[in-house]
């Protein structure tokens, strides 16, 4: 067996303790007989993997009691519907922060529903840079921002003040991966095949007051209240995921959790930058200060440069590092679950590959 | 390594050889490097996975192009409003047959946009039966059936001719489980956590002409065109349950396909009619005709009985077998992958308590 250093942009590697652990227990979970995937989402057995997901889920981003944590399915674009349908109790309308491909569908979503107030856009400048001068609404049920931008390499450094107004983030590439304040979101989302798990899961922390005020047109399953009121259990969820995911958990929480973590992604995202920073071939055109340590685009100065180096690092055990097409070039997505060691290996073998054809 | 014969009625028992299959290959697949839940979901490994997986699905339930299959999540509750919002297109109203608890969630969901027209209910009955005496409106989007009552364990031995008017069909216990005529459905759903993965992931089969005709506040992600264009990848799709229903869609072709699953499943279904026809102890309530093949609920003559049952089947390797809240006593849900032994083991055993405890 010949793991590769994946750098997909999910979904992503997972760690490989995760992985031996799930493989061990694929026919029989812990002495029952049988696999998670094939257990009742409401035997006792299941019951304990969902809430003790749920609570290291809690202990690792400091989460307490006002909020809900929700195990939900549908991945990010889903939640693009079910914020403003459960949301838009007062104004029907919200801000938003466009700093990318995402905002811009998400954004499109609430505009079904009501008013999306798009109050900065890094648009002009190819979503560059994270916006800092704007003025915020007070007519508005939530102001909306992507943390972390998965195709154009930004991230929120810090956060809008935003006051009484809640304030709601999509965190789908970098929850997990840097210490933040949870208490200052009213509501923060993520699909789980980045930073967390399998596809097929998406994560929901928001404040209990938000929930229950949703539009009478929105669908039962697209309501916070159902899936609160149940513990994520309404329906069966998406079991397997949710065990992967605690796994991911445990194996996070045993590292030293998030701050741990953020301390090594500070350094991976690093060793790329200053790399780049130096390169005569590779350059990376994010706005230094809003530069991402999850997804790091760059790009060599002709496409040709670019198709070659992908094919061979491909060939050097160097996965799935094409650019978005909306972008082109390379992107390093180098997640939680990436080793030290393979970001070190990207960069000696962009090293070698700038000197073999300059 | 002691595997159980697990009776639950979803999530519940895939075949050994998948989950064998899916453990070997669970840090490597095919020499890629990397778990099938790592793989960006627009690499041409995955897209070679999932294509396989709907080109077995439609090999096995003999689904032409005038179909498409999707691959969505959500599970049959999403569906609910999903049908009403997609379907509802010209009368914003469609008949129910009301047959069981899934039944009245799937009418309860469809009232949110429009009239749900129950033209016949067992409910009466305590729904041990299905009912065929009633008249199709003319006025009507479609005509909603839950083909397999998984709560209650009846089934439609055939299916109401409904003329122009599509016809729609839960079919979440008993999808693969007996060969039907795709060609009579105008939308077939199912969850797959019964028979055919784990949860976490819909299947839907739904006639081309019937999609593109969504209520315009249809959210994004719960229109069947935006899944229907984009191949179910729109969004990253729960991918490591489409790859395990892929492997137990490979499972039953190999074995014959539905044509020879239903037969086993006729098998598996009369060893345990036969017996509690039989038996003086247990009974099983469901009019004869209308009995499931996969979920046959069953009842000693008191509670302390079956309390007394359930715990020593449990310690006999028969697991979940108590029956759910709504109906009380047993259920044994007997799932594609449930092999005939364990339904000898569970009559066995069934036979061994009546006669210690009469």
């Amino acid at each position: 067996m010949n793991r590769v250093y994946n750098f997909s942009a999910g979904p992503s590697m997972l760690p490989e303790p995760v992985l031996v652990k799930a493989a061990e227990e694929m026919l029989d979970y812990n002495g029952t007989g049988m696999s998670v995937m094939e257990m009742s989402h409401r035997s006792k057995v299941y019951t304990s993997i969902i809430e003790n997901a749920e609570s290291l889920l809690r202990k690792l981003m400091k989460i307490d009691d006002s909020y809900s944590v929700l195990f939900l399915q549908g991945g990010a674009s889903t939640q693009f519907s079910m914020i403003p349908l459960n949301l838009f109790s007062k104004y029907r309308k919200a801000d938003f922060i466009n700093t990318g491909n995402w905002s811009k569908k998400a954004i499109s979503e609430a505009k079904l529903y009501g008013t999306a107030n798009v109050i900065a856009s890094s648009e002009e400048a190819k979503f560059t840079y994270i916006p800092e001068d704007y003025k915020l609404s007070e007519d508005v049920d939530y102001v909306h921002i992507t943390s972390n931008n998965t195709l154009e390499g930004t991230r929120f450094m810090s956060f809008p003040e935003t006051g009484n107004i809640p304030l709601v983030a999509d965190m789908s590439s970098e929850i997990m991966s840097r210490e933040i304040d949870v208490s200052r979101f009213g509501l923060i989302y993520a699909g789980a095949q980045k930073n967390l798990g399998p596809a097929g899961l998406t994560i929901v922390i928001i404040k209990n007051d938000l929930i229950g005020k949703h539009l009478n047109i929105t669908p039962t399953m697209l309501r916070y209240e159902t899936h609160s009121k149940e513990k994520s259990l309404y329906n069966t969820p998406p079991c397997y995921s949710i065990y992967v995911a605690g796994l991911v958990f445990k194996w996070l929480d045993d590292m030293g959790g998030v701050k741990t973590i953020e301390k090594i992604n500070n350094e991976k995202a690093a060793i790329l930058y200053n790399f780049l920073d130096e390169s005569e071939m590779f350059a990376n055109k994010v706005n230094k200060k809003d530069r991402s340590l999850m997804n790091i685009p760059f790009a060599a100065p002709t496409d040709e440069l670019n198709e070659k180096f992908i094919k061979e690092a491909e060939q050097a055990g160097l996965s799935t590092l094409r650019g978005h097409r909306l972008i082109g070039g390379m992107r390093a997505s180098i997640y939680n679950a990436m080793p030290v060691e393979g970001v070190i290996k990207l960069v000696e073998f962009m090293k070698k590959f700038e000197l073999e054809n300059k």
